[in-house]
């Protein structure tokens, strides 16, 4: 399966995406910083805020926030995916998935399956595309 | 139905959440500040991060990316619902759906709705709570 779009994120239309397609993408790694600073605005939980009550919990460590990893993923998904000129944002998501703990020093990147595209049947001018977004650890 | 807990999140645990009960709690006002400069590192669309280009898009003024929404909402379910003494984490969610922009000024709450509690099958010191969370503009 191709890899790559035949447009950039600046060229990049509703035709453009292929149910079917897997698209790999993004590198960004995540540093205890960032993780702390995230977490105690947003998700201040113990295993995510504090490394030495961390070694206590069932993760042997800091972890990052899941909505943190999601934020993470969005960067990524922003940078590479969405059509910076055509993309009119998203309802949702119809499920999320934490199955591994992220922890300081990943680095991660994203793979993307196009799983269906739908012409709106309201809106002739618009369409729907379904992605499932995988988070890989290198 | 009770909108209060008997005890706090201090000394709260697993039977303490009760199937069909309902919890109201937190509030937070988002700032124009805090909505851009979060955009920026994990969500710069254009209706994100610009005031200007964002009001020529369908939302007519800037919006806040859905994971701030999100990560607003975790803050106030960190502060207020979970245990600080039992809670594990999560795997995830079975279902995200962002129904109405958050604009700057706006203050947000939580409603907490308990689904379901179950016992762990394979670990008896421990169990599962399902809840429907919705943020809802004050």
């Amino acid at each position: 399966m191709p890899t790559d779009f035949p447009t950039t994120v600046d060229d990049r239309y509703f035709e453009d995406y292929l149910a079917g397609h897997v698209h790999q993408f993004g590198s960004v790694t995540v540093s205890e910083a960032e993780i702390v600073e995230f977490a105690r605005r947003y998700d201040p939980q113990p295993f995510h805020v504090d490394p030495e009550a961390a070694r206590q919990t069932q993760f042997g460590g800091l972890i990052a926030s899941g909505w943190h990893t999601a934020g993470l993923m969005m960067r990524m998904v922003v940078d590479h995916y969405l059509s910076h000129v055509a993309s009119l944002a998203s309802p949702g998501l119809d499920e999320l998935r934490w199955t591994q703990p992220v922890r300081p020093g990943d680095t991660l990147s994203v793979r993307a399956t196009v799983l269906e595209t739908r012409p709106s049947a309201s809106k002739s001018d618009r369409g729907l595309v379904r992605t499932l977004f995988e988070v890989e650890a290198a």
